[in-house]
Formats: structure tokens, sequence, C-alpha cells
């Protein structure tokens, strides 16, 4: 198919020099700046060295990134809360024309699920979202094969560096503020961590899943979500915890339609105790159990590869 | 979709009766001996009383189901190794009527895939096995969509009853024919419960992942699979691992064109290392990172649940 991209940061770049060996052709390439387009494909390497050398991406605006050539935009600009612009209208643009959107912003379905699904059913295009999610193992899919009001509920541990930081207090004994400077200092969390370590992150994931699995399509939102972060726990808390054989982990769950992150003790053999810097999603699913998916928290080629996976799975439009 | 089940016992009679619940209809049912057919949809409820009263599920020939009215073959016969018949047999019947096939089977995918494959590419049908792999999470479809020749190598905990064993061995510190004992004893065991202590399902599970990642479209069966299963290990063993932080786990591992089941040592946090019944299939996919699902060993429901998702994302042939 072909591709426009529209954010040119890390997971952006790595989509687009990805692309090809996808057997897909990005005909247009944009940050907030500027754009790139061109039918016959971009010339990425070369795009990405002039962004790198002179911040400019290409001669043209941003938007004609918008209403370029392509069957599917991949959407990776960040996510914004609110309204969830500029993403937002990136997204209705490209259904007004019948084109696919993957998604590796999570704000549009996070916070306007309703307005994009109104959209998406006026057009021949759809809007995919499974990487956010899960990355290449398609968990949104399967609640619709298995049938939403099949699915008791969904939890787990969406945010990896949270879970990095949580792990490495609960090995090492030592407080969130140490553990932090120390992921800083190694260039795993940002100078601002708060989106990961006060639960916004794990929020969005749920705003996410709760909108899928309403069966009344009502529609929830980040403000719908009980959120309480990692920041105040006490190192104290997780030797407890150890001596009983359990560990704690920042938990997201989704269940009765209620959205709620919170730190959670679990026994240390749970499948949702997972270390380091992954990830697992688990779906209760009515007559077939407990099925997770485990995954280490995607770098951003990691996330590309999932995003790219995604486009093919869709149907050209 | 109008289904035919062959095989009656606890699954084939749990995919018979959860199949409305799925929109579906069952137009045949039969067991090796006797078949019922109506295309007005079968009396579920009673064929089931019929056959748990007299052993007989209908008053046609088994062989009626596989030429009655359906749009999918829900093949749930017992596996045989060899040849893989009759599965085999029922699946080139549906497979030459344009119908699908779903297997709860592992047989013919397993022994035989060349000769499955083939007769798919000459049929409006299509063949599919993701719940007897990974349950209602579709990692075949993943491989597919991610590229095969992107997929580095495959491994996991195939089978559940030998990890409640091996779980159950490290547990208490008690050997295998203790804990074999106590499993049957609790109706978890089969009385000979060698399929699968000593690796033969495990093995089968190899073949068909080999046979789905081969670029060179090679065949595989259980003969390519070296074997090692869990009779042996002795319970010191496992005390031995459990004072360095590890632990002992019945891996099935496909790399290379290399297909191995053995028991294997493994970091006690490991991802791979599932506890009780659990189950868990990993992949260690180029530029995504290793991924994985973990689910319970399925009961017939559970299996009969994910077959009908199964179903449900295939379209009309």
């Amino acid at each position: 198919m072909n591709l426009s991209i529209i954010g040119a940061g890390a997971v952006g770049s790595a989509v687009a020099e990805l692309a090809s060996s996808y057997g897909h052709t990005v005909t247009a390439l944009a940050d907030s700046r500027s754009a790139v387009v061109d039918t016959a494909g971009v010339d990425v390497q070369s795009v990405i060295e002039r962004k790198r050398d002179t911040g400019i991406v290409g001669d043209d605006p941003s938007a004609a990134a918008l209403h370029a050539q392509y069957e599917c935009l991949v959407e990776v600009t960040p996510v914004t809360l609110g309204d969830a612009e500029p993403g937002v209208r990136h997204v209705f643009t490209a259904l007004e024309q019948d084109c696919h959107v993957v998604l590796g912003n999570k704000g549009p379905v996070a916070q306007r699920y309703r307005d994009v699904r109104e959209r998406a059913a006026a057009s021949e295009g759809e809007v995919s979202f499974e990487s956010v999610v899960s990355g290449p193992l398609p968990i949104l899919s399967t609640i619709n094969d298995v049938g939403r009001e099949r699915i008791h509920g969904v939890r787990g541990v969406f945010n990896g560096l949270a879970n990095f930081l949580l792990s490495r207090m609960a090995a090492e004994g030592i407080g969130y503020e140490h553990v932090l400077a120390e992921a800083q200092d190694l260039g795993f969390a940002e100078v601002d961590p708060s989106y990961d370590v006060e639960g916004t992150d794990t929020a969005l994931t749920c705003s996410i899943l709760a909108n899928v699995l309403s069966p009344k399509d009502q529609e929830f939102t980040i403000e719908d979500v009980s959120i309480e972060g990692i920041t105040e726990i006490p190192g104290s808390a997780l030797d407890l915890a150890k001596e009983d054989g359990r560990t704690v982990r920042l938990l997201g769950e989704v269940r009765d339609e209620q959205l709620r992150v919170a730190p959670r003790t679990l026994p240390d053999n749970s499948s949702l105790a997972v270390t380091g810097t992954q990830t697992v999603v688990e779906l209760d699913i009515q007559d077939a159990g407990q099925v997770s998916v485990t995954r280490t928290a995607p770098t951003s080629t990691e996330l590309a590869t999932a995003l790219l996976a995604e486009v093919n799975r869709l149907e050209d439009p």
C-alpha cells in the first residue's frame, strides 16, 4: 500500500525506513512543520538525513501529507489529552478520503472514541489501533472474534517504564527517587517521567479497552479512570510484599465499566507479575479462561514493526 | 455459518452446544459410528442425550456428516500419528466441497502439512488451526502478518499436564511417579499420560510451527523432532535448579529448522516459567523482540470457545 506517515520522530522515521521491506511505499512524510510528498515514493534516507541536519522534512506544508495519494495513514504524532488534537483531525481527514488509519498515538481512541467510530462508519477506510495496546499480537480483533459480551474483564501492566522502576525498587529494596535517577542516567526515562509513572499512559490504555468493550457504545475518556501512580510507594511496602511471596505492579483494569489504575500486590508467580520493561495484557474470556499477551515494552523500531504488521492486516480500501 | 462437526466427544459436544450463541447452525454431527444430519439445524441437546443414553449419535452413517450442507467443518477427532487418518480424509472431503475446515485435531497439519496445503490451495475453503497452537489469540496469523522470514524462532511450554506435574515436583520436592498418581486421583491425568509426559503432544505443536515457519515449504513431521519427556527427571535435579533461582520446564523449540522437545532450566522469573496447567508460546520477531501468549491449558469448553472464535474469523467461502 501507499503510506502517508504523520509524525517524523523516532517511530515515524522507523516506519518510513522499514516500510519497503513490508512491500509498502511511503508517498508522504510530515512532522508538525513541513512535509515531503512524492507519488513515486519518497527517498526516505535522504529525508531523514535532511531532517537530522536542518530540522526540516521537506518543502511542502505539513498538511500536504494528509492530502497526498495514499491508502493508509500512519499517525504517530505525540499523544495529546483533552480533545486529542491534532491527531483527531488527521484521522478525520484520512477517513474523508476513504483511506485507512493505523494509530501509534493513543489519543484519538482514548479520548474521542465515538467521534472516530462514527467517522469510520461513514468511510471505506478503517481505523486500526492494535499496536498501541498489545504490539504485534492482535488483542482487539480477538475481542471482536470472541464477542465483546464474552469478555468479563481486561487487566495488565501496560507501561514498561513504570514496571522497570517497580521491579528495580523491589529487587534492590530502594526507593522511587533513587531508581528513577538511575533510569534517567541510563537513558530509559525522560527528564519528566510523569506520563509513565503517574499512570496517565496506563489510564489511556484503560480508556481504549473500555471503549472497545462497552456493550452500550458508551464513550470513555481518561476522565473516567481512577488513577494512582507509583511515585508514592515507599520501599518498605515492597519489602513487606516480598516477605509474603508477593510483589507490587502498576495494574490497569477494566471491568463492569469501572476503569482503574493503581499499584496492586500480586503473587510472585502470577502471570501479571512481569519483570523489567515487560508489559502484559490479560483477557478474562467467558468459557475460555484467562489469556494473556506478554512482551517487552517496544523500542521505536519495535513499535514501527508492529504498526507495519498492522498495516498488512488491512485490505486495500 | 452452517457447521458440520466430526467428533462427538467432550470438545465436539461443547462446540455443538455453544455454536448457536456464536450465530452458527449445526447441520451435521458425527462420531466414528454414526451421524445426524439436519439442514434446518440439528437439535443438539437431544442428540447429546441420545449419545449419552445409547452411545449412538444418529441414524445416518458417519460419512453422511462429511457430505452434508455446511460451510465449515469442525474436525475434532482424536489425534493420530503416522498418516494422520482419518483426519486427513475428513479435511480433503470438506475442501473438495469448497468448505472451510477448523481443526481441533493436530494430526493433519503436524503430519501431512504439504498435502493439506496443496488441497487447500485448490479449494475455495481454508484450513485454520490457530486454536490448537495458541487458543483464542491468533499466533499463526500474526506470523503471517509479520512475515515468516522475520520470525527467528518460536519456543514455549505447549502441554499443560506436563507443566502441572513439573510445577508440583518443584514445589513439593517430590518425584514424578508420586505427582502423577496425585494428578490421576484428581482426574487431571489419564491412566496413560504418555502422550503428554513423553513429549509427543509438544512435538506435534513443534511440527505445526515448523511447517508454518518453513521458508522453503519443507515439510516437517514428528519424526523430525528430537524428543525427551519429563518421566526421567529426578526430584534432585529440580532441587538443584531451585537453589540457583531456576526452575525446569518442558520446552518445545523451533529455530533454524531444528525441532526439539526437552526439559530445560529457566530463571524463575522467565516469562516461559509458567506455573500449574498454564502454557505459553513465545515468538522471537526480528525488530519486534519477544512476544508471548500465556493461557491456562484449555478444558473442552475452553477449546470449543476458541474453535468457534476461529470460525468467526473466516469469511463465507
